[in-house]
């Protein structure tokens, strides 16, 4: 069905388009929405400005909004022109001294600020956060033979809390401290997840380089729209999922179990892909709940969520 | 321009009309803006129901919506049903306590209570209120002969500054009282004027059955967007505005000079003129502003105000 | 026991009749007290005076009063007046959408309007609400055939609240909505029921135009001042209470298993009988309670309760 | 004329008698009223209890209350018991460290802790005070010669700034202290001036041993209601006022030339002479205002103020 | 170890020894605790005078400080002066009235007055409460044949909260009162204890006329610095502890067993004891604890707290 | 004098000197005192330690802490590492984006972060921030020859003021933003200035690596503890002031015109040089005021600011 007749203003037209989100916006305003950017999705620079406008248009219509970035990408090529060679164990980078105050430096001086900037283009709103601001994350290491790459122990909630009282919107660097002070570079899927389940945030959106879960991986337009977590969990046993979805896929699962409401899986290089995930009755990523009734029965307290549901 | 080309997705089409409404949200945030609703557009269920739609959207990306109706033609109509006449002087009905006991029936039973329930559709954001509620609207007769038609005395702005500090949209009947609680009858627009002025309003948006000001009263493309109020009353000394645009006019100038900043002239007949308005470069009415530079330059904190001062 | 020896001199029996009020502003102070109107007690201008003197008191010593107003006669002084014929089904008007209309305008736009403006002569206290407002009251219907005849579904009081919390003094109309914003007129005692449990209220006063419950329905002499609700119950068996008294009674019964503390039958008629009912240790209606120990013993923290429990 | 007809019931008229406070309580709701308490009111028990039963019926009704109290004759009584002998000058007494220890304990450890529990058995209201306490009262040697006896030289508002607006009645004693902690003892007149002026009081009640300034002092029926300052001082300059009544007159003078709107001398040994004063046309003392017209337009907001100022 | 080795500047070993402070400031920021004073303590100007600087530097760093304090040699010295003779039952003074009187007198007008002085010096912080004011401690006798010798029966904490919560010092007078007014002198200890249990304080420092426990009573050098209750309930029993240790190792046990997480047995003739407790690694008290290990691990959220737990 | 008398307990000492600290942490309570950080003293890690526990100290003393600092050798090294050659024009480095990148990183993602690392070993307080958060600080270029060299066109200072109200403590880097959110490095004296006055800061300290103002350039002994504006100008004009100390002075003076009440020039390099400074009577610097007498007069509210103004 066409939005748009011929005859139809362009003006009346917009109206409409608007009017149309009403009933998200109604939906989710008040809620806490942490956003996992990372990924290709930074490295464009129309794809991040429309990150930007995206985050912007949430916090308008009241939702709270948290982001959380990695970058990887980032640290691996400022490592490269400093010349400092990196060994990994199990895929993981082996973090020395050097290595994590380059990661630092990148994650908080770079990527942090340059998301910043993007989004204050529109407003005063966004604040730069590490780990270690205000005893936000709490870490310890990983495995002693990893050197400073860190694991989640606690999150202090009371900084990111504050920053969404006074309608700011916190920009998260995944970096997270021990008592004496010692930073740690950690994975930012496990952040967004620890710092989801301290807020109890309603929803989780993990941006991605893939769509979704797909009912045939070789088929493209079998995006699976809404999944339950015993679903996925029966997609891993069975083969559905392999390779690099099976990580993807836990991390989505972890958070669900964990108490996040709903995980979305999308693909970060759809141009504003959190509007057409949050706005659309389209939807155009995966999500995922607990499948457990009580719960997901508390997933919206209108009745149009389940149009989304059902999809 | 067309902005959906052909090969655009329907959704990214729609996120994009989205985005376009930042700069206005961002602008408009945290505002107070007092809408004027009247005549037709409240008597057509389709035009009805937009503007609860375009009032709760408004309300939704933190605009501080405050609703003043008239009632004019239902209150005839009830008259007429029940018999009783009218004498009319200068164009105003006489108002006996029978006709007042209708029009306040009429007003807060019947026409405020359908903007309420139309509003609430979308969530429980509508309070109705008469200016006898907790002191709103302080009245005097405002001539012997007319009987219980007043004029505003003074506005206790504290019911409606409460509810717009709890989210709540006051939707305000036309009905003074004077000290020993008799009611009156009030002119809409001057109420609209009275509320916005003590409530320091940021716009007025009056809803009428024209476009607005016409350079050239025989050309309906020749809408004026944007007008001075030395112009305006070039325009009335010079007979370019006449017969039933003199007090529509009038109405706008005293709304500027009471200290409102921007005050709009829209036709309430179009389909959600109030997003057109005030979330388009183009508009669709006219603004007219004081005309005083240093009160003009306050109009909006953004650069991107000017364009529309501009069109 | 006269108070007023004939040498003492006026002023000092004036000030001894206030002090004896302390004890009983002491226990209500911050309490809330919703108070059922309706009836003769509406319609006689000296009582509606009264009431509104009396109720501006009790906000003047600290308690939070809720007013819930009915209006069945003057709904149907309008029907008449408007040559519309009701059927009845039960002893119930069957209401169809014109005569929706007429009550909504008799009860929102007269009735509720004339409580508040009488009580807004001695300060701007009185908000006018009906149950439409900010989703007050959520309705449904009652039976197919009796139209828009609505039953309570749930009550949302945060409008009330922050009234209260405002020092407003709410003025509800019976009327409700269901979630498509189709208005339903409801029975006056279910809607202070239904907002006093909702509310919490410590009292729940129902002015009606008996004097409260009689041991013997032929001796005016024999009201009886306090009852627990096993007690009434067995007035009803045995047929001590019957006709008109059943339904009253009933609504009694309804609040306090509701959990309100304590229910007050009152007579509506009896000047200032608010007053007498809450300010004198004589009383003027009956008392009913649950007669369960452990919620009378918190009827009021003060010794003194019990002197009026006991009477 | 009389309020209680024969046929009238007790309970009618009592309530009606609680209705005529109304207008009163209305107007003095949260204004700060400070009483000076002392002399001979303070040492009959019945007196007492009364006393305080008022107090507590004004702060029912909202208004701040803060009581002021000397207590001479108490002091002295224990300096008699002790048989520590002072010296006088010009009238006051040669306060050395013994006899200051003495006034402290009597004022503070006596005098205000009868107050204050004679409040307390009608609820946890009141709190003493000393002008130690939280730096309240920062005073100075008012005369070498006289040792202890300080003046008022800053008051510091914020202890009874925040017991006030946390529902406390203050009950302060004359002591005040220099920079380094020693005390004082004040004259409770200069005293509750001080702190009226510094709270910015709407009244200052000074409870004497006299009903008020009589036009002629052989006339007890010649009591002047209400009078300006300039009408004062002229009763002062015409030798009309003598004795001890300059003094009286002078305080009273002094607090509304401090901006005390009015200030009553009441004779405390009347029962209930705050009530009759505060909530009856007719009132018991003498009112003192600046007979400046645009300071006593502000007297009341209500019109019925000019009642009582034209009495 | 010297702390001033003779190079070190005198400012730089000042700086040392602020920021060694450093670690308890923090774990005490923020907390309540209450401080019975009295004794010898009391009546040394030198000692009272480092009272008060330790209690406001306690204040400065951010403890909430409550000082409750009694006063028995003073009452009896004032009883001696006025030859009022005392007859005692189990060493506990008879109360008649007029002994009341002079206890009153001295605990709030003498002993209070005087601990609230030297604290002003500093700055507007303390306020003197005895337990009849806002109705703090409510008392019923303790045994017939005592008089007005007083038991704790509730504590009211409201206006200590309300104190604290503004930044004041309440220093508490053991004056309780029952429902109708009448005041009971009660015993420091039981009001300090009551006190830190209604607070829920995590401290409460009684200061006392000896170091603290004794391991070997003969051995001043065998003090005990950690203990927990069921090691006290030993000593008791095995007779370690005698005379007039017995009362106050009771009374540290039942201010432990009452919730207080640590009760601080220290001496009050040691200047700036209070300092020395709190902000030293040595400590010069006994800290008595439950011994109960999931209490103890809350005792400090810092691990530096067990320093001082394994002294 | 020595404050350690032979015979004097080492816990009594240290007990002497937290209380005589004790004046001035009533002073400053509640002030905002901004700290410019840099140079030499942060790259000696005793220092920063010791710079770190200051900043908790005065924050646990309730003053309102905010760090400004540079990172001018850190940025050469990294450029050094990734052989970014630098041109400079009059002394200041020409930056290009590529500088710019790595001026951003390291201030935010080194300098800063290891600041509030360092801080947060002692609790939850500091918060890292760039210019660039929350619309902290607008820039514009200094000189279109310099690049990314950028001036403070103004100071939103929100973010400081809530993370302040919540007793974080801001830790700021000296990069600002235009309004299209390109990036800028401004000099750390500037932004110190700039905020100072911004938040109506009390003091401003500034650490460099000089002792402060000497009277005689050769003498070190000729310390200068206090000093006007005009006496600084009149030692600048007559060349008492030359190279390096010019640009420090007039940084000083800049920040006194601003509105600063205080600014400090103090030496980085002496350990724990914030404490000594604030804490103790001798101070170890040069505090410049502006001799303006009503000024001054209201450096302190405490008559003790005048010891350290007359040293």
């Amino acid at each position: 069905v066409s939005h748009h007749a011929p005859e139809e203003s362009t003006a009346a037209h917009r109206a409409r388009i608007l009017v149309e989100a009403l009933p998200y916006i109604r939906r989710f305003r008040g809620q806490i929405v942490v956003v996992k950017y990372g990924g290709n999705a930074m490295t464009d620079p129309a794809l991040s400005q429309q990150f930007a406008e995206d985050v912007v248009l949430m916090h308008s219509v009241g939702i709270h909004v948290v982001v959380v970035h990695g970058g990887g990408p980032q640290i691996g090529d400022l490592l490269g022109r400093l010349g400092i060679k990196s060994e990994f164990r199990d895929g993981l980078r082996v973090t020395d001294a050097a290595t994590l105050d380059v990661a630092r430096m990148v994650l908080e001086g770079k990527v942090s600020s340059e998301i910043v900037s993007a989004i204050n283009v529109h407003g005063p709103h966004a604040v730069g956060l590490s780990g270690a601001d205000a005893g936000l994350i709490r870490a310890h290491p990983r495995h002693p033979e990893l050197g400073f790459v860190g694991d989640v122990e606690s999150v202090n909630p009371r900084i990111i809390e504050r920053l969404l009282a006074e309608e700011f919107i916190p920009v998260i660097s995944t970096i997270g401290a021990d008592e004496r002070g010692q930073a740690y570079n950690i994975n930012a899927d496990t952040v967004a997840t620890a710092v989801a389940q301290a807020m109890r945030a309603e929803k989780l959106l993990y941006l991605t380089d893939v769509d979704g879960l797909l009912a045939d991986v070789e088929d493209r337009s079998s995006l699976i729209r809404s999944i339950t977590v015993p679903a996925v969990r029966a997609m891993m046993s069975s083969g559905a999922l392999s390779g690099g979805m099976i990580p993807k896929a836990q991390a989505c699962i972890d958070a669900v179990e964990a108490g996040v409401r709903s995980v979305h899986m999308i693909n970060g290089t759809i141009p504003h892909v959190l509007l057409l995930e949050l706005f659309t009755d389209e939807g155009v990523g995966t999500m995922i709940t607990s499948g457990d009734a009580a719960a997901d029965a508390m997933l919206g307290t209108a009745p149009s969520i389940s149009e989304k549901a059902n999809r």
